[in-house]
């Protein structure tokens, strides 16, 4: 099977930036495309803002992360971001209207034979196949943030998807360094967020009902299942914000989890939404749920 | 607070001899009562077996061992196990009309100071406090399975608990080596199973509905939290028929599980049902997810 060799990622925000380096380290020839020079003065930041990740999580070399920037260019032209590319990566922003455009638009510009896949987390391939021109040659490819490390890549077809192309796709998350998560039909969620949420949202409702704390939900799993987090350390990770608009959107009329919905938003309001505000259900930068003592008693 | 000294556990099952050793190697003076010699000389071998648990998982030396074995004694004479005893551990069949039974036995052969608890996981202290004459001084404290290492234990009382008592429970709990999980008021299935099953169902829609194999949603997990298990890993720990009897209860209507329960008992009839089988999802004593290599391709 032919290996995918050149890449263009369409949008350099904070995955696609990512996705863009992750694929030059990893040997691919890439460019990020972006709307503006401003877009992509922020990609590029991005992108050196990786270095001391890949040295520290991958033991990666000064050499070899200049190596991977060598590989990797940028442009305002979408023209030429395609010309003659084996694959485009959309990493846009999450948005129905603009996507709709944007694959009409890539769909004139593109080669033929070129594949797309997007990153998108909300929408299935369906939801845009016909635009693309080439339903055979499109799919989704999620990845998770930090993609160096937390390196599943949630590879979902539509039922035009072609087995060969997708057989092609978890190649090429091989070759990047994924873990390749095989879907075999359309699932909304994809696998991660189908069992992440309904766990989440029931540790939400045990604290929204005040049942229990929050830290001793935490201390719960960590001693059952053996993991290193429980799921109020890893809404401090998502967001309490970003997770707020998905139960609002999914579970909004749900009765179980009205106290719930209702103690996040006063958390949000009061700035406490997780890492990015140094405060969430843990204090960070060194959470209690970290410390050796925090199972112990 | 007065601790709690002297301990009857009245039922020598699985979880019932696990309790009373663990209580008795902390170094309370433990009677198991059962209701026949040949119940008790079960208990008895459980109790015995545990022995290299205790000395692999907690490097407790043979000594020590059978300083925990002096403090335990064996009894089908409740009147006798009840005379002058700080606290009974109810770890009797999970069956609503002998437990009623047994609780106004113990009601009247039991000392007036007596606190009761219950071990089940399936029923409320509301469900019997009007029985035991003292609803102030009866509450559930639920243990997990190999007590030892998973040494959470799950306090819940009514609404009639004392909050002394509780209290009494929660130290209780500590001095037996427990981290006690404490709950502000009644939940059916405690903290663990109420976040625990839908996760579970979450993911056994993915591989009822064939939109993913199991050890994908393990890998998918394990990558994504950090756990040293998935969920597949957990079902084989739990044995399917105990988890099918659980869907089959709670969500039997519920269509999105239709084809989960269907697969389950397939696997059941074929006896692949975890752990205690040899084979589940994974093949044991030396399941693939355990290997190094599993999260890497």
């Amino acid at each position: 099977m032919k290996s995918l060799a050149t890449v263009t990622v369409a949008g350099g925000g904070v995955l696609g930036s990512q996705i863009a380096y992750q694929s030059a380290f990893k040997g691919k020839s890439v460019t990020i495309y972006d709307i503006s020079n401003e877009a992509l003065k922020q990609a590029k930041q991005r992108v050196n803002a990786l270095r001391d990740s890949y040295k520290r999580d991958l033991q990666a070399s000064d050499e070899q992360f200049d190596a991977g920037l060598e590989r990797l260019s940028y442009t305002t032209d979408l023209a030429s971001a395609l010309a003659d590319v084996d694959l485009v990566i959309e990493a846009i922003v999450e948005n129905r209207s603009i996507k709709h455009d944007f694959y009409q638009n890539l769909a004139k510009l593109a080669p033929e034979r070129t594949i797309f896949i997007s990153n998108s987390s909300t929408y299935l391939p369906s939801d845009f196949m016909e635009d693309t021109g080439r339903p055979d040659r499109f799919l989704n490819l999620h990845f998770a943030n930090q993609i160096w490390k937390m390196n599943t890549a949630e590879v979902m077809g539509s039922p035009k998807t072609s087995p060969k192309v997708y057989q092609q796709i978890v190649q090429f998350a091989r070759e990047i360094g994924m873990v390749p998560i095989e879907l075999k039909k359309e699932q909304p969620g994809y696998v991660l967020n189908t069992i992440l949420i309904p766990w989440l949202n029931a540790a939400g409702y045990l604290w929204g009902e005040d049942i229990v704390d929050p830290q001793t939900v935490d201390k719960t799993w960590m001693i059952a299942s053996g993991a290193p987090v429980g799921p109020f350390a890893i809404f401090d990770m998502i967001g309490l914000r970003t997770h707020y608009n998905i139960v609002k959107e999914q579970e909004g009329d749900n009765p179980k989890l009205q106290s719930f919905l209702r103690k996040m938003k006063e958390r949000i309001e009061e700035h406490r939404v997780g890492i990015e505000s140094g405060e969430g259900f843990y204090h960070y930068p060194n959470p209690e749920y970290a410390d050796p003592d925090f199972l112990k008693s």
